[in-house]
């Protein structure tokens, strides 16, 4: 064994009353939040990037793709206000046409929220997203595991519930989408609770679900990432990229933030990562046993989202929406994602839950050719000569490690809820994971920043008095 | 911001063939099975001792105590030879006399495996005990994914096969007391087809169950630790204790294993940690999503390991095994755990799956009188006034974070089992939860570590002849 000195390891330091993890919407709000309030701030982020699961890249062409986050939905109160403030330009959702359903190898179109080619399982559907959201209602989105039914709602998955509740077999099937629409994860993968309590905290099936007048309404003319890029501007040299973060030590006189790149001392820390990344960081001194395993049990949904760029939105000339749902093939669920302004087609799908997690196991080439397949079977040839594909697997993606977000398996919410949200000494947690109103979504990130700011203006008694 | 140089980061550095991360028994076999081939091992390890799970304590009074794993069955065959190649003293746990069964507020003593002061209830469980055998024999030990009904099994939680198949309250109380003894989790927490792959890689539930000819037959006089201490001894400086693994990188060239302490550049990596902890590596280049979503899902169990010291084993007077089994309470498993010598009586509990996930919140001294009401209920007056009382937390544990080992919720089998050995570039895996016979015990650690030692010997075309 020999002694060598590899590394003069000469690391910026820096203080500020609160050091926070992660730059994505979550963090960067509460930074917002403290900053206001007069507090000194200093966000670290891993990436070269802010804006977390929000990511807009242009194409060779110049055409603006949103390959994370895109959507708010008209409920999502926080992510509007917000938007005003900033001042970012939206637009809606291409909504004007016929759907496509692709079912058991025929293709038809339709109009409305449910596929009716057969009302028998449209009936079947609508009995089960009524139950579902009055069985929600009674889910208490501080504390789901209070509900009267919660020992059996989080006993089961929710493939058991459908198995039990559920007999029509496309009735079945367009659950089955749902669930992986919303998740990017399969209906065995999750606790019926946890789903409820999604639910509930979105405030019903069809806002999660809905183009117009649900979570996939509006779009941002520049990309979703422009709202975690505004509030970086205005925060300016208080966001420190390119700094991964790996140990968090506390102990009576402060905290400290230790990146490959800055070390900051603070008073206090807000970790704004997904639970299960949040548990990655080595901490000093280790963090109770309840929390940690918490962070063993919020596994990430698994998705890629594609996209193909044409020279024009050629299924708007035919009265389609662009929107398609499937029974098979790797693309099950598909929008038009095209520009404002129209110049450019773009066709976005989504590979979700089981179909995202092979994704990956095939070449690019098959994978590219698998999603071209999917989009001539739903709108024809001409969707067969893109300008361009592009995809992100977010499973890949180091610092996020799957979408859209961390999920609840059964017993989770149970055991550990209690742990999601309560800070650890100078330690507090954000994150959408952590939002009771649009868990999952922007809006519960931005709620997360918020309430984890309340929560630590309260710890150094400073009351704000020119925000609320 | 200041720039200060605040570490001269002096790192040693060693050059190995194959370095491994982390010295509990899986570790240890595939350093001693390489060594064997003349293959040159480095074993990093976290913490100031060898043996992972297994961890020998000697009370104030200087009696051995094993607060991890500390026992070995008859099918055990791995374990049992290298204990005998090893030359390690065993005896069997005292099974003398009744076992106390405490039910509905009412204590009965009883022979045999199962309680039987209703006899409907012990048809219902060994009916139940002998379907579960039956379909485990079925689950492909290799690919649990591949059982003829494996989606149906992954898709569920074992309470709600409790639920449909198992119908007097009684049986399914003691249903769950197995699956708590067995997994410390609760019955929802589990796939069916894990609770099935886990019956099967054991042999059958009695063999995890039992005492006399199962899992916790027989014991060692100097502590379970002595194995890794035997095996490590024989490694010599080949084991670096106080090494604290965070990096892992692989190039076309090498690999280099990065500690607080040392850097080791080796061809060949063996990481020997529950899959969550693998997790939370800093791998370069990252790992593919597939892998690290797996360890997102592999929570590991939540067990307190608790011993009361008295001056004799008292029950033996009054005909008991030491024995329980209990519907009520922190502890609601016993054994005698006693010295071989019965120079002193210990009586062990386990407190496990949501009552351990629980007593973390109490008080030492809340914890320390709830264990002694559920002993003096057990096993009378006595058992109230012990010499002294030992708890261990496998979830506090840093470098474990949860006992007995790391499971399956619904789906993981399904869509991530591939990716539970398959090795990732240089990287290979090890570790009880990668076993197929005897998953989770220390016969699963050792198979492990002969099987990581054997897919490199191969991979660096290496053939042992000494050994096979």
């Amino acid at each position: 064994m020999r002694s060598i000195s590899i590394d003069t390891n000469t690391l910026l330091t820096r203080h500020a009353d609160v050091g926070i993890v992660g730059a994505g919407l979550a963090g960067l709000m509460a930074a917002r939040e403290l900053a206001a309030a007069g507090v000194s701030v200093c966000v670290l982020e891993a990436r070269d990037r802010v804006g977390g699961r929000t990511w807009t890249r242009p194409t060779s062409d110049g055409t603006l793709l949103d390959v994370g986050g895109q959507w708010i939905g008209p409920t999502q109160q926080r992510m509007n206000r917000l938007v005003a403030e900033l001042g970012i330009e939206t637009f809606k959702t291409w909504d004007i046409g016929e759907n496509v359903q692709y079912r058991g190898g025929e293709r038809h179109t339709y109009s409305g929220a449910i596929p009716t080619t057969d009302p028998l399982v449209a009936g079947d559907v609508m009995e089960a997203l009524l139950t579902l959201n009055m069985m929600a209602m009674r889910v208490p989105l501080e504390t789901p595991w209070t509900a009267s039914d919660a020992a059996v709602w989080d006993s089961q998955t929710f493939a058991t519930w459908i198995d039990a509740n559920v007999s029509a077999p496309g009735a079945r099937t367009l659950l089955e989408l749902a669930i992986q629409a919303v998740f990017s994860a399969e209906p065995r993968d999750l606790s019926l609770l946890h789903v409820l309590f999604y639910i509930r905290s979105a405030g019903g099936l069809m806002d999660l679900l809905g183009v117009t007048g649900g979570a996939q309404e509006t779009r941002f003319i520049t990309g979703a990432q422009t709202v975690a890029n505004r509030l970086a501007d205005a925060l300016g040299d208080r966001v420190v990229l390119g700094a991964r973060v790996h140990t968090i030590i506390q102990d009576d006189a402060g905290a400290q933030i230790i990146s490959d790149t800055l070390v900051l001392s603070c008073a206090r820390v807000i970790v704004a990562l997904p639970p299960t990344l949040a548990g990655r960081l080595h901490y000093r001194p280790a963090l109770p046993g309840l929390r940690d395993q918490l962070t063993q049990r919020m596994p990430m949904g698994t998705v890629y989202k594609v996209q193909c760029i044409y020279p024009k939105p050629f299924w708007r000339d035919a009265a389609l929406t662009g929107q398609a749902s499937s029974d098979t093939g790797a693309v099950r669920i598909t929008f038009d994602n095209s520009p404002s302004d129209g110049s450019r087609g773009v066709l976005l799908g989504f590979v979700e839950g089981d179909e995202g997690r092979v994704f990956g196991q095939r070449s690019p080439q098959e994978r590219r050719a698998a999603v071209l397949e999917c989009f001539v079977r739903y709108f024809g040839a001409q969707a067969g000569q893109p300008l361009d594909y592009v995809e992100q697997s977010w499973a890949e993606e180091e610092y996020t490690r799957g979408c859209y977000a961390g999920y609840m398996p059964p017993g989770v919410w149970t055991m550990y809820g209690a742990a999601l949200r309560a800070p650890i000494g100078r330690i507090h947690w954000a994150g959408t994971e952590t939002a009771t109103h649009w868990n999952g979504y922007m809006d519960g990130a931005v709620q997360s920043g918020e309430r984890v700011a309340a929560e630590i203006l309260a710890a150094l008694e400073i009351h704000p008095t020119s925000r609320v």
